[in-house]
């Protein structure tokens, strides 16, 4: 049975104890695959890790890809420890801190209203500080106080009220990326309807029509108020199941470069969420770019099976293990979890995923359990 | 039955008096949506619309993303149109406007002179200043004065010449991206011929081989050479018109970033042209990326159906509402228009496509007619 | 018969002397096209571009694509050479420079000990500099001297071990990307294992997974350390041969775009390496992309027929010309050799490939000889 009714059902809970957060990667690796970081926890990388944060106003910014090669070795100096230490202790704590808290996610289940049949959702428009990593607050236009917005979720023919409160100082509208709707439900201001103004509430009124995997997002000064936030995903189950794969997970990975910087469902690592399931389990990974860059998806440790494009099935699934996903794309693929551990699992553009300070934005990881 | 001896027999004409363009959108979407439009031409836009050239010194850049508000409250004070409706005048005259005219449009089909049964066509290369948007010249290079260069459409197995006038300051060379040519024909300087200096002629002669949508550009200094706009379509009929789909319009789409701003045929919203059909009519579309950068193509309100990279019909067709477009490639659609109205039709990086100032570059649409 | 124990059975041999060197382009296209270079080779060009070191420094920066069209006339004086002739002197100077030899070129076989039926393979790390063109020295970490380092070429189901020695001063590890091994053997540092320190030598050792087409590459701060050359190919051959396409050449084709510029298998055009191959004959190549942006692949005068992707056969072969590859994909493509002569092949990205001094960066050719 696919577990669909949230994504929390597959992502690991991140509400727990700094303590208990700081043990996840461990027990969850310790149960995986025999003890493999037992090696790493010395004391000496705990010490390491305390210096760190001295050590770190000297040395190259994050990023830095130049063709000199730094100078690593600075501090290299009686008992000192030594850059190289100092470089993996930044690395370290950034890995141990996965899954880190953050406050509020993004993509949580809306539950509609029903009214005479219709399942009516409500969307507000505002501004917030967004936390995209511990204590890292953004300006963010947010849907519902979510970046990304809450997840919808309906079956085809369903019938569907949105309806959009701006309590923005802008005027926005609201377009469904991927669904074939009669023209005027498409939110294209001065086009299909005209925007609306801060204070104003609109509501859109359809009948769903294809299924797939689909988004929704401001259509008005676009670059901007999707960059700060307003988008979530808008997935369409098909009335007939039987089209669909057989999964244990189904999960929701939106990709985001923007002024938040290089995100996952809202957050950088070590933030974001990783994905867990059983040894045996299928997941399916329903991909969606909102943002201004490709992003070649790399899963470590076993394939993906691709199965869609932005909503509709390929004509044979084909397989990979990293998938371009461009702007305003969406791909489905299955993974098949038949190999334990905890595996990497990130953008392949380097430099959105990892610096000399360690991993960072891009960054998560699929937790296969024995 | 195709309109293939033109992209003019489907995209809308431009040529009208200024009036009659104000009201192209409005109409087109008046006959298809039935007067969702009405509720933006309100006099209060209109006045707004006015006051916005002054207000816009004041305002955020185009295409600013950052993570602060901004000032758009500033004008907040008596009775002054707000800050969201100084924003949205500017978003309403842009599309407004669109399609907006420009003196000459790019793309137009060549027609050749026969000579003993060779069809001769004769290109010439010039510096020019082109209009990309009304009263926005840019410095380029053109063959025969249009940006695209002039359309050749020919069909597989014809003898044709092309005769290539050098009037640059700089030398050239002419390489047909896609053809399947003799060496001796490729257009590549000291590989496979001298380059061809200012004022001289350079004469290419081949039989046509493969079939499909290709392009014809400079191979010499090209990176600046073709960013100015020394490119065009070269599009190959097959023989055996059966392996065709079978379509009501063949549209050339080629896009372009580099100094002429972000343009589809040569020319910036809103001086892009639209694409008309009529309900249950199907397009074709041939896409051609020009350019230095990918460009996902997003439809709206229909998906688009692939049949052909680079020329070569796919194994299967697939489908998808945001195709990504790379450097050099060619990706050819169909789009079965079956959905009534007035569609935006972008690239979906955001920046290409849309500032606080309104839609620019990357941007039309396609108006389905009933 | 495939020639698969090394690239170079395919690719030209560069250690000749620089007046071979100069002429292998010129005798390569002599055979196949019949003469057309002999048109280039003038003795004007030749004065032309003696001259041209001195007139470089007042030209244009290469890669810019500015609006303007630049003072290319500033030399037209009494009888100098015009700005024509010398732009196109230092263009047809490297292209008469291509293949340039460079001291060690990377991406060689590397030929494992046996130890009880198990094949091991060291690999060391450390700095040095690497020559990406004739006297074009950059900083770079390197395999075994090499950039790309060693390539690996085992079969399905052999028993591997990899012997990593550190001699960097970071503290770095390898991952094998695309291969589906038991997670402690990963190596992703604080996941999998320990980050090896400088100093250290760390054992891989695995049965040989999935068949396809590789990578090896590190994953300890690795967008410096990848970007800087610690990377290579990691060929698998299935063991049922029966799976492959029957091909006369194999050949690894490493994509980067880092600290060392635009290059293929570590070497800038036109140090690149010609592919060569008879009339007739079918050529695999092994796309690989290890920088950070997409590169769209053209490959003049013949098709690519995509096989796989990321080591995974594809439902159904599909043909292109332009085949776009996003970092950490793989793709394997065959060409038919059936039109003969030297042929341009680069990235489409042509700033990656010419700037208004000539070809550099992303370029080499296929030979096709009769």
């Amino acid at each position: 049975m696919s577990k669909t009714t949230s994504n929390d059902g597959i992502l690991a809970t991140v509400s727990e104890a700094p303590t208990s957060r700081r043990n996840f990667l461990r027990s969850a690796s310790l149960t995986a695959v025999g003890g493999a970081l037992v090696a790493c926890g010395t004391s000496s990388a705990a010490s390491a890790t305390q210096q760190a944060s001295v050590a770190q106003a000297g040395s190259p910014k994050p990023g830095a890809t130049g063709g000199t090669m730094g100078p690593h070795d600075t501090a290299h100096t009686g008992g000192a420890i030594s850059a190289a230490d100092q470089m993996d202790a930044m690395h370290e704590k950034g890995i141990k801190a996965f899954p880190a808290s953050t406050k509020v996610h993004g993509n949580q289940i809306l539950a509609p209203k029903i009214e005479k049949g219709v399942k009516v959702f409500e969307l507000t428009a505002a501004e917030m500080q967004w936390e995209t990593a511990p204590e890292q607050f953004v300006a963010a236009l947010a849907y519902n106080g979510q970046v990304p917005g809450p997840q919808i979720r309906v079956t085809e023919g369903d019938r569907v009220k949105i309806v959009l409160t701006n309590k923005l100082k802008q005027s926005t509208a609201m377009h469904f990326h991927g669904l074939e709707l009669p023209n005027e439900q498409d939110g294209v201001p001065f086009i299909t309807q005209p925007p609306v103004k801060p204070g104003e509430t609109h509501t859109y009124e359809f009948v769903v029509p294809n299924a797939g995997s689909h988004m929704y997002h401001s259509h008005h000064n676009s670059a901007y108020q999707v960059g700060l936030g307003l988008l979530g995903a808008f997935i369409v189950e098909p009335k007939n199941k039987a089209q669909e794969p057989k999964v244990d997970h189904d999960v929701v990975f939106i990709l985001n470069d923007g002024a938040h910087g290089y995100t996952f469902n809202g957050k950088s690592f070590p933030a974001t969420q990783p994905i867990v399931a059983k040894l045996g389990e299928k997941v399916r990974l329903r991909y969606m770019n909102e943002g201004m860059m490709i992003h070649p998806m790399h899963l470590h440790g076993m394939h993906q099976t691709v199965i869609a494009k932005d909503g509709w099935p390929v004509p044979a699934p084909w397989k990979c293990d990293t998938l371009n996903i461009a702007p305003g794309e969406r791909w489905d693929v299955v993974v098949n979890c038949n190999n334990p551990g905890t595996w990497a699992f990130h953008c392949h553009i380097l430099p959105h995923a990892e610096s000399d300070h360690g991993m960072f934005g891009m960054v998560t990881a699929l937790v296969v359990q024995k």
